[in-house]
């Protein structure tokens, strides 16, 4: 396939309609991707044209071009179109896609669709909306093929064969008992290579994983991937099939959830849309509330600083080492609830392991403050020789000449300021990584979204800590002040 | 189906094995999915036991079941095994299994591997061994269907039932024409609905998408994602099919590489096995590195303090609002890097829109700077006032005596304070949310990852310039010290 977008521009496309060249846009249908042609369409601004676009090419193509609009034009597009063009439209969907695109419509123009579709679907849909979000329910269709296990093979394959087109997938065929019940599901593959007069029951998968309409759709997505399904059965209550979500979402789904744990790990609300179709503004108030949560927060480490605003007019050198120690607190905080976070969303643990995941935390910050530590005393006595950070401490002598410290008393004032970074390091790093392990586990005990507490509150949290444990040792241990 | 876990421990395993009750062994495979069993599997130490589940259970259920052991354990049983045990283990996996599990082993392992394979698999297998890691070819199977596109519908369906057993899908099957030359898809669905005496070509898909053996894994995931593929067409230099890469493949590249992404953006190197998995050493030296990197980078910052010791040690209070103005700029910095990471990785946009994404950060840093800086000046004049932060500026009189300032003087003092800290917010926001857009787009140009350029680097880099920019706005513009 060649790239559509170097062989036709929005401007060309809208020229094939206005000199209705309608063989042509019919072909570009066959020789390239809807989604493709969606892109050209999103740069058309004259819905009428894609009307028009959708009145001259089949039905089943345009709701596939339909579904890969941009929201606006989506929305546009539905207040323009006839009611024949409507309900040819979503004859030609799928249920989930219609939710799908439904959840996001005034309801002005839900009403409308809704009154398109067929008593039947309207129920379906309605169903399909009332879900809460994220949720299975939400997501699945209820578009597939379910038989009875008593089915023989080839009246199977003549069944699926009349009523296939319109399922979501004919790879995964979800067997029932007379009471409905769920009993298994057959791959297609299977199918073909079984005797046609076996049952489906003789060939049926019997390990299979379901998930309820209430699963979390993050976890459905983490089932399919481990099982390497291609469709999951979702049941509701009663235990009975209500829908089936297809590996295609799962990629979505997984897709989706990682740009959101992104978002919260650099503490800014994840986009709904994609980054081009979002609004400036709309993307500035993503970041905004953040920044001023974060800088009232901020407030715990300018009371620290504030009440030893005496120390710092008095050893001014120690202001020099306080991005280093807050930092390097930060960032170990952040390492640690970064993998924490990422491994529950993986569900790499369960809550039982929650101990021996805490436990494992503490060894590596021990280890990493105790390298740290070592590495953070030599390289701020490098930077204090080297005079990288100038600090001349010394003595005034009986006739009231300042004498600057030379050899073993110089290193000794100089080791005094490094083993405050080191101890302030070993402290911060330890407790920073011990508060990035547990805030996510804690997250995810009470079901908040873990990923909400990585990086920038952590880092928060650790700066008030850090600095409160470098001038306590600065002032109490060491006594480098007064 | 019910909770493997729940049901049976290692030990019952283990028991099972030693008192020879083989065909409730062969019985949990039929009732569990393997994953599962592998699950137990790698608690038991002793691998002779896992040998004889091996012997006893069918090897389509024992191939699968030793791709999903962790890696000492499939190195253990390699070692362990007969020849007979391999060839019977490699005779019953995927290529791209085979490969995946080699990638991993020590060299006198994948020779002995190798020997028991057939000379055919074996050029294949060091084919694909020797494509660089993390591109189509490294990842790709070279078991599927390909066929003549000249095939009946009904010939093709007889060819699939003899020989697709071994295929890795027959969900997708792969045209040829007599040159070999790649011609296009069928789907196995259009397959059932066509007609007996239709050819291949007459239902094929022509508006299909392939990569190249060269192409970067995260891009191959990318473009399935888009034109929801269940597999896709890898082709070698001389547009020759040479492989396919199934959905469940992208799956786990989608995961994997948002994992990486989510790492470096905290600062930390991507586990490469599972969290549970990874040795404390190993994870402690993930992050060692970066801590120390930071560290060092760390110097400018202070660097910066130290060289204004002297204004620290006139107006201490100064101080208090560092953290917060440092803070403020890494994190609005990390905002951008993040969302122009991610947008990066999922495509969204493409060299020729950089300039475009350039001018939208411009905008929304500016929006974002104005409403940051305003808050900034309102919240720190409430901090000053209500003595969050104690600082009680005045003169001294004629007589000597130290006077408070009150009122309009108290306001103006404040308001230099809050002034500095909302303007240097308000450059300091612009700034880094510039740094944290262009520094990833220039890594995408030059093709470093561009997620190594989020998080703690861009807040190392911030942090510098608004300490510099706190300073000169301090002593050059307000006067403050001095």
């Amino acid at each position: 396939m060649d790239n559509l977008e170097d062989k036709i521009t929005s401007e060309q496309l809208i020229d094939l309609v206005n000199n209705k060249k309608y063989q042509e846009i019919r072909d570009l249908f066959v020789k390239y991707p809807e989604i493709d042609i969606a892109e050209i369409c999103n740069e058309i601004d004259d819905v009428t044209i894609i009307i028009t676009i959708f009145r001259v090419v089949k039905s089943e193509f345009t709701a596939e071009l339909f579904h890969n609009l941009d929201q606006d034009h989506q929305e546009a597009l539905i207040k323009a179109m006839t009611d024949k063009d409507i309900n040819t439209l979503i004859g030609a969907s799928a249920n989930d896609d219609i939710v799908d695109f439904l959840e996001d419509m005034p309801a002005n123009l839900v009403k409308r669709v809704l009154q398109q579709t067929t008593k039947d679907d309207r129920v379906v849909i309605n169903k399909l909306l009332n879900y809460k979000e994220n949720t299975a329910g939400s997501i699945m269709t209820t578009e597939y093929i379910e038989l009875l296990d008593t089915t023989l093979i080839q009246d199977a394959i003549s069944l699926i064969r009349q009523n296939g087109k319109d399922a979501e997938t004919i790879y995964t065929i979800f067997c029932k008992d007379i009471k409905r019940n769920f009993l298994g599901t057959v791959d297609l593959d299977d199918l073909i290579f079984a005797q046609p007069t076996q049952t489906l029951n003789e060939i049926m998968n019997k390990d299979f994983v379901t998930v309820d309409v209430n699963t979390d759709q993050e976890e459905v997505a983490q089932i399919v991937k481990r099982y390497d399904l291609n469709a999951i059965a979702v049941l509701n209550d009663d235990h009975k099939l209500s829908g089936i979500i297809t590996i295609d979402d799962v990629v979505d789904i997984i897709d989706k959830e990682a740009t959101e744990d992104i978002a919260y790990q650099a503490g800014v609300s994840p986009l709904q849309e994609k980054y081009l179709e979002t609004p400036v503004f709309k993307m500035a108030f993503k970041c905004i509330p953040w920044l001023m949560l974060l800088l009232v927060l901020g407030v715990f480490s300018s009371m620290v600083l504030s009440s030893f605003q005496s120390a710092l007019a008095l050893v001014p050198i120690l202001s020099a080492f306080i991005p280093a120690v807050m930092d390097a607190g930060g960032n170990a905080g952040s390492q640690t609830s970064s993998v924490i976070v990422r491994s529950l969303a993986l569900n790499e643990f369960k809550p039982k392991d929650f101990f021996k995941v805490l436990w494992k935390e503490v060894r590596i910050a021990i280890i990493t403050a105790c390298i740290l530590a070592i590495f953070a005393y030599c390289w701020t006595l490098i930077e204090q020789y080297t005079g990288l950070v100038s600090y001349h401490p010394g003595y005034t002598d009986a006739t009231g000449v300042f004498v600057y410290y030379k050899d073993f008393d110089l290193f000794i004032a100089y080791s005094k300021i490094s083993g405050l970074v080191g101890i302030t390091l070993f402290t911060t790093i330890i407790l920073s990584k011990v508060i990035g392990c547990i805030l996510p586990l804690i997250a995810k005990a009470i079901h908040i979204d873990p990923a909400l507490m990585s990086g920038p509150f952590i880092t928060t949290i650790v700066d008030v800590c850090s600095l409160l444990l470098y001038f306590f040792i600065c002032v109490d241990i060491f006594k480098i002040v007064g």
